[in-house]
């Protein structure tokens, strides 16, 4: 019985539940592939740049190598956008690779998550035996998170999970809350990870990627798969102080990042037309889709800050689970929030798109809320 | 300071050194990307299979979207090709992942490696704070390992790594003595990792993947990038009772393949007639490259079970890394085996290639040692 004494650690076995599994609706809902609009995984809709496709094309052949061991290029071309040294840069495969990676390196005792939040840093912190505390955020004030009752219940923990902006509320905290929370948890010893995945969205200036030097205790991790809408390729990167970022560096293998990946996001990085582009699209789409989502009556739309739409449906007596449904049987994929703590069948996510897909899953929800009205 | 006390767990920082790193031999020699001839990875020389490059050429869309969570198709594949079940399989981003995995979820006090083998293991193990124990291979014996010494040497040791064929030797151990090292760790509490990441290359039936259910202590872990030739993309699985599968699956992110290395294995599998074709070619490859080595004086060439070659150089009083030096200057990269524990500077490691750039190998080595003799 050798393989249970060494299961000690980490005893529940937690299930992964996210948005964006084309394959899984598929089969599920007997869909046609092409036709799916999908809603459940927040990705920039205008696609990838056109010149990643290309690098992609033009470089098939790279396979037959081992990616370049630890991204160098790629991490250099990071540090001259970010202003930072490439000392302080890790890339992971995905950014949610950096979170288990962080939490195995941190070894907490007790970890403390926001709920509801990414359900990810739990399971992570869980699978090197941390106990996991969830901070509850206050539905009737708009899940925005008290720092000051945060803050005192900070006893005994060793890692705090910030995602900012939150997933799926999309609630921002400004620059200076999150270093209000930097400095308590700097002085009482707890390590604080702000997760940034969805930053890039933001219009405003909010990022402590600034202070990875002032801060030995701060993690700050970023996605560059949502942005440049490449998520099938795995990206993302993490930036701390250049003693941690060694040892993470040093407790996983080398080749984390597949050589597609690194040739794309070198490729991606340069593309500046695209970036301003994406930023006016999306801005203007999510003001359009807020804006017609609000006169759907008996919804309650939170105002995004991001490429996603937090709405609460219980005034429409249906549940989250019944729109996902019926909107899956007409190919269209929003993300049910049945799975994060607390939230039970009163909430939906839905990513921010094209002006056309958007017309389409307004014109979808505003049947089936109609029928059963 | 709330780094340094997290910090605690497995202190020493350790560098990665292997193989396959062009972007560094073309930096560090000045060379043109195009023109090295690369022995220093063991990869089948026949490149991918065309079907492969053709697979991803039509699917770069595909990259809009996450792949598959846990790769459920691809293992679909796998497990009726292996002749079991999905549940036994976990995909890897690259078989070493999956070391760091099981270290992790093991989370052993002591683990013990043969010396020289796979330098990862340790790296791993001691990225979770373990004790690593070298069992040293004697090289008056050829390296070859002594079975019931090293049973002897078990006590208080919770994993036990085997590479088998093992790396950089070549040395194979029968599926006999395999059995005999499962049957003594399961009856004392000893997990195994049995690596077969280059099992694919060897003409003898030494896998002991069937076994899986027969022993609750055994991780068989197998690479696919080796075989077909596309380590670029990371992608390797591991096998095991399901119980351990279903743990490790749960301490890790759901997306860690990325969308090209599940498509391009899906395809690749099913490459009937280039599997055989490669083994054809690689036996005769491997033959003739052998039988050259010998040729020349002062090389003493073990003989190979795998696609690559193992070297004792010392009788020509050069120094492994004056070797790779001279090579790289002439844009023939080879494996110095230096970084290997207690194989000095008289080693190296070769890869079996084809035929043109086996005899461009053997001519500048050749040139090289007559030069000094």
């Amino acid at each position: 019985m050798v393989v249970i004494r060494f299961l000690k650690r980490g005893e529940v076995i937690l299930e992964h539940i996210h948005g964006g599994n084309i394959k899984g609706a598929v089969k599920k809902y007997d869909l046609d592939k092409e036709k799916i609009i999908d809603f459940s995984a927040n990705i920039n809709f205008l696609g990838p740049p056109e010149a990643v496709n290309e690098e992609i094309k033009a470089n098939i052949g790279g396979i037959v190598n081992y990616p370049e061991p630890n991204s160098q290029e790629l991490k250099d071309n990071l540090a001259n956008k970010l202003n930072l040294s490439r000392e302080n840069i890790i890339m992971g495969n995905g950014a949610v690779e950096l979170i288990y990676l962080l939490t195995k390196v941190l070894n907490p005792s007790k970890s403390m998550v926001l709920s509801p939040t990414f359900s990810e840093y739990a399971i992570a912190a869980k699978s090197v035996g941390a106990e996991v505390e969830e901070f509850p955020l206050d539905r009737e004030d708009n899940f925005k998170l008290d720092i000051n009752t945060l803050l005192n219940k900070l006893d005994n923990v060793d890692l705090l999970f910030l995602c900012n902006p939150n997933n799926p509320t999309g609630n921002l905290l400004s620059k200076s809350e999150v270093i209000q929370i930097l400095d308590y948890t700097k002085d009482n010893g707890v390590f604080l990870l702000v997760d940034e995945a969805f930053v890039d969205f933001v219009e405003k200036e909010v990022t402590v990627i600034d202070l990875i030097n002032d801060y030995d205790n701060l993690f700050v991790l970023r996605s560059l798969t949502k942005f440049f809408a490449i998520p099938g390729l795995r990206v993302g990167y993490g930036v701390a102080n250049q003693e941690l970022i060694q040892r993470l560096s040093s407790s996983k293998d080398p080749w984390n990042l597949n050589y597609f990946a690194q040739i794309a996001t070198k490729v991606a990085l340069e593309e500046e037309e695209y970036i301003k582009r994406s930023k006016i699209s999306i801005k203007k789409e999510k003001e359009f889709l807020y804006n017609k989502l609000k006169q759907i009556e008996k919804l309650r739309v939170y105002y995004p800050q991001v490429n996603y739409i937090f709405i609460d449906i219980s005034a429409t007596e249906l549940t989250a689970s019944y729109l996902e449904n019926t909107l899956a049987k007409k190919g269209i994929l929003i993300r049910n929030c049945n799975s994060y703590s607390g939230l039970g069948e009163d909430f939906i996510r839905v990513a921010v798109k094209s002006r056309a897909d958007n017309l389409k899953l307004l014109s979808a929800l505003e049947g089936i809320i109609d029928d059963r009205v």
